[in-house]
């Protein structure tokens, strides 16, 4: 076949802070042939998630994730459909996620984390990149094993507005839960409310932050906290735990954009008093599950249960825009972006 | 009867810090009569435990005990034989355990903390106050229930040379475990090592700290953390943590001498990505348990595999001095205050 062309978001600095645009840059690259082994995907979508914002500090690799290098596209997670294969496990025509990089074109050869999708026709191939992908899964998990929800209980949820955040916050819905969701804008807390159907919802930037907003709207204490952001605001939350509550640790954005350590709770004698659990979890340890969970929240989704709570970017140029717009708080729900260049 | 002579410590000042002798006074006060419903205990051990630190501040009280007040005797845990009684379920001659006050005679009324106790011949009575009481129960059921240590598992308990810590060292090698305790000074190292058995000791006051001392004598990593001291000890042992790891948040030492919160854990973020569970609990839980665990552990001490580390200060008015010389780190094991004047 004839040379073709790959663009490809490039970092071409480690963002201090927040990051910016010109953090990243989209260049064209050609596409080199394929190997043997090796298939050729064509993304369709490109999932924007914050937790990856770690991996982009200078020499951040932890075991999990290697750090990102600089003037190497980025590492992320892509939908997209195998065009040419020289692997016998993945066909023309395979719906795949994978760990890839933010680029029109992927060359993978099936070793990174990758899944085979088989989408149901009345579900927007996005959702599985978010809430029927690994930031819904991570919602569904967290609140299964880590907080346990019972019904009647009050769950509280940072980055409620987020892609994980709005998702469980669903759930813990539909688990028969009273929910609490944490943001940071007036309008969004509307949108949790009005939108997602939260019972209420705080605008940690309002008069008082998270103390009043948690003293206002869990006068009973809180007995679930899928914690997003670690830092400050878990802090405050722990002082309001209630006994045996249980504090699912999902993700810490206060701490990605920093390059030195953030402070951490101050309230840890409450979880002894509290008797309460803070437990970290990976929803890539339930891939074996991950089947029976995307076919529950299916059935959710097509009854109107759990609502897709997604916004779209357009094309792989705007993809660092977009990446740094979700650190300012810009998103609801999951971000995605939609390559149109590749689409029909 | 004839009016009584009861001497007791009293709360003079609020400790601003580790706490100081004058923070104390022992004085004398006049014991009155038995009320209906109402025993007197004749005092014979008093406990000294770092956690009652906490209730000392100004306006501490949490819920779980109430802050203690200026020119009121100091709270405590004691020992104490039932001398006279109004109280149909306490007879004269009973050996009780109760949450009382720093003073030779008590007046109860079966309200508070109380525990009846059998004990056994060959063993101490102060051991119900320390290895058999609630500083071992906490060893026993925080390891047991949080920690859930497994055979050939690295167990790093922190104030190993403590009450809980000396007896959480011990039952861990009892239970297969790799033990690694962390102590103040190379005599204590040396203690934990020789006479209580423990794989290895780190002073956390050498140079390289705790840091250096986990590095080189857990090189494996940790998977359980017995932690009694909560801020920037936990937060060092977190960054070490294996996947999986337990945290048992048993105590916070290092905050019950703050006026000010004290900065928490930075490395949450591990916490997430190791999978690992921090989780307080508090042995009064475990009531209905206790006469198993106390069987057990009896065993254990006959056998020798359990050794009573112990320290015994003499006399009501060596009370104030002994609690203070426990925050500079001067005892090994659990230390009480035998009532010389109640023996006999």
């Amino acid at each position: 076949m004839s040379e073709r062309i790959n663009r490809q978001v490039l970092l071409r600095a480690h963002p201090v802070g927040a990051p910016r645009d010109t953090d990243f840059e989209c260049v064209e690259t050609s596409l080199p042939a394929l190997g043997d082994g090796e298939f050729l995907l064509r993304n369709l979508y490109l999932s924007l998630d914050a937790g990856f914002r770690q991996w982009m500090n200078e020499g951040a690799g932890d075991g999990y994730l290697p750090a990102m290098e600089l003037d190497e596209p980025v590492m992320g997670l892509v939908l997209g459909r195998v065009e040419e294969s020289n692997h016998p496990l993945y066909a023309v025509g395979d719906l795949l996620m994978c760990r890839s990089r933010w680029e029109e074109f992927s060359i993978a050869d099936g070793s990174d984390y990758m899944s085979k999708l088989a989408p149901d026709p009345e579900i927007s191939p996005s959702c599985y990149l978010g809430i029927l992908g690994p930031t819904g899964l991570t919602a569904y998990f967290g609140l299964r094993d880590v907080g346990r929800v019972q019904p009647g209980e009050t769950v509280l949820i940072s980055t409620a507005a987020g892609a994980v955040g709005s998702t469980a916050a669903q759930i813990a819905k539909i688990r028969g839960a009273r929910v609490v969701g944490m943001t940071s804008t007036d309008e969004k807390c509307k949108w949790l409310t009005d939108f997602l159907g939260l019972d209420a919802a705080i605008n940690y930037r309002a008069a008082g932050g998270v103390e009043a907003g948690i003293a206002q709207h869990c006068p009973q204490g809180v007995d679930v906290y899928f914690d997003n952001v670690g830092g400050e605001t878990l802090d405050t939350v722990l002082a309001h735990l209630n006994e045996r509550a249980r504090v699912a640790l999902s993700g810490a954005v206060s701490t990605y954009n920093t390059s030195e350590p953030v402070p951490g709770p101050f309230n840890m004698f409450k979880v002894i008093t509290q008797r309460a659990i803070l437990q970290g979890f990976m929803v890539t340890d339930y891939v074996e599950e991950y089947p029976a969970a995307i076919e529950e929240m299916t059935g959710w989704l097509k009854s109107g249960q759990l609502k897709n709570a997604e916004e779209v970017a357009i094309g792989i140029e705007n993809t660092g825009p977009a990446f740094c717009r979700m650190f300012a708080g810009g998103n609801r729900g999951k971000l995605v972006v939609r390559l149109t260049e590749n689409e029909g």
